[in-house]
């Protein structure tokens, strides 16, 4: 084990599972006056509660914390487990957006286990009840959606922190779910248009990775602990560019990945027909150089449920002759650069500054 | 016209008309930021904005307000516009609420224009786009009613009132929001398992008419305005008795209601197969006198697509008999005396008690 930063504190090193703690004290609290009102409520309660506890890399908490942490936030200070709760609300956005993601894309699975949507219509039939088992499932998960989105704010406004540090904190928690939402709408608009612009794939990075996966998470941890404009403008340039980076990285993995690596399918974002800017780009360089049949080519394998071997091969090949892999390394390694500049000039208290940088090196470089 | 109370404020006789105006701004103030970052955002800000704006008693703004006002919040005062903003707050949980009940619902109208999972799906239609439409309604569904409640939240979290007015409110409107989406999931249970209790059908009636559309709005106005625990606890007592009142009869006038004042068919509760508690009564009571044909009778009119004006003379028929009308009529009469008493005992700062007797008076005693 390497040994930890000389200033770094325990909880630096163990933050998932201190968000799963905190989210768990949370997640009990929360569920109890309903349990209490009515039985039948622990199905939803615990819907949601094992949804939460069940996995995730817990991103968008350890995002805010190192923003708070280099903004000075102190962990030996009295306001730390209050600041783990703010910090851990914003798994509880991110469960709506996949319970309600998964309903809207049809989804069967995820991490392994039905879907929420699916779990609740398999309930309904196999209790044999009246109706539709399919819409059942449907309310079910827009409900759960619902109570999750409800109880992030519920957990970040009653955390415990100092009512001005949460009120510097509010127009970024509230933008940053509006950003969240918006670049759902936009992926679902661009799927459903069959927009190949890379702009458009570009935007849905900015707003769903960027803006709502590290920007805002940053700016949250940073204005709780009072962090002054500057460091809060750095810290945001430093997420819209390492968060368009990492999606970019995943597009490659997404078709390049190995799957003993990355634990699903070669080829998978061509299979699920994924709009991003690595295909984007590809069919670009193809309109711009004439080669229909290329294009042609690639916009085959794009949804191809069946996709052989050979076509992932094929697909690899194409992106790479036309040029794509080529621009987006590039554009990974400028985000990268300028992410890194804009993190250098920011001046964060250590360790945060060295967390970020090593996170980013990380997940720009990944495999998986 | 009747004139104003000699305490009584210009707002006080307008409301609604107040509610729509605060709405209509904070909407625009809340979408701009959207609209600016990419122009296809204007669908799903302006579907919610038509939405919120289309129409709608405004009923839980003016039980906050009445709360605020009784607890002695005074118009006059500096905070009007922004007690206002708070309150109207209301409405957009409220809009979620309906957006996402249509379509867990699958209803195709509401208001007399398409519900907005139906006008999202023409759209995909219309322009021919790829994949479900429906699919692509019901994304549409789901994003906008998520964004009503982050907006809702932004609108009360950010009205500017002083922070410690809000956190004293605070544990209100969260327990509202789960209040809400409990009283939904159960109605949604209550449906699928066909139950026939009259419990069941009163414990969704306390969640969302009591809970969610009296009691919490006005609890929050009370808080608002930094009313004490015990003026509070009248009015949530109030609330709760009031609240079950007006949904007991508006179940009566969902069997018993003449369509050219409810403007809803006659029979329309019977039509859609709703389990009130009405008629869980009727149920209830033929079990207990072993009168098993008319309950056979009662219940194959529940869910009738075809049902036929003498269907519904049958039923109102078999609801009299068996004694069900009488009870539900007993019930009404006995919650709102006691509200009435709740209501009393609170000592309201005038109009606030006057009003709300009226509010209580006409709303149960109403005839559409």
């Amino acid at each position: 084990m390497v040994p930890a930063h000389p200033a770094s504190h325990p909880i630096d090193e163990q933050l998932p599972t201190e968000v799963a703690r905190v989210l768990r004290t949370h997640l009990t609290r929360l569920g109890e006056p309903l349990r209490t009102t009515e039985p039948s409520f622990a199905d939803p309660v615990d819907a949601l509660t094992d949804f939460v506890l069940g996995g995730g890399k817990r991103l968008r908490p350890t995002f805010a914390w190192w923003g708070w942490r280099g903004a000075g936030g102190d962990p030996t200070g009295p306001d730390t487990e209050q600041l783990l709760c703010a910090v851990s609300s914003l798994e509880l956005i991110q469960a709506c957006a996949l319970v309600h993601d998964d309903l809207m894309d049809s989804s069967d699975t995820r991490r392994g286990a039905p879907t929420v949507h699916i779990e609740f219509g398999r309930r309904h039939r196999e209790a044999g009840w009246l109706g539709s088992a399919e819409q059942y499932g449907l309310a079910g998960a827009v409900l759960i959606g619902d109570l999750a989105l409800a109880w992030a704010d519920d957990m970040f406004y009653r955390c415990g922190l100092p009512e001005a540090r949460l009120a510097s904190a509010a127009p970024a928690w509230h933008a940053m779910r509006s950003e969240m939402l918006a670049g759902q709408y936009l992926d679902v608009l661009t799927q459903a248009r069959g927009s190949e612009s890379v702009d458009a794939a570009l935007r849905i990075d900015q707003l769903k990775t960027a803006a709502y996966t590290v920007a805002r998470p940053l700016h949250i941890g940073a204005a709780l602990a009072g962090a002054d404009e500057s460091l809060i403008a750095a810290l945001r340039q430093f997420g819209a560019d390492i968060g368009v980076a990492f999606q970019l990285r995943d597009d490659m993995l997404g078709v390049f990945g190995d799957p003993a690596v990355t634990g699903k399918p070669a080829g998978d974002d061509l299979r699920e027909g994924k709009r991003t800017v690595l295909l984007a780009r590809g069919l670009e360089y193809a309109a711009a150089k004439n080669r229909d049949a290329e294009a042609r080519r690639l916009r085959s394998y794009l949804g191809k449920a069946e996709l052989t071997e050979q076509d992932v091969f094929d697909a690899r090949q194409l992106l790479v002759e036309l040029g794509a892999v080529d621009a987006v390394e590039r554009q990974i390694t400028e985000l990268t650069e300028s992410a890194l500049a804009a993190l250098a000039s920011a001046g964060l208290a250590e360790p945060a500054g060295e967390r970020l940088r090593a996170l980013a090196m990380a997940a720009t470089k990944r495999e998986s």
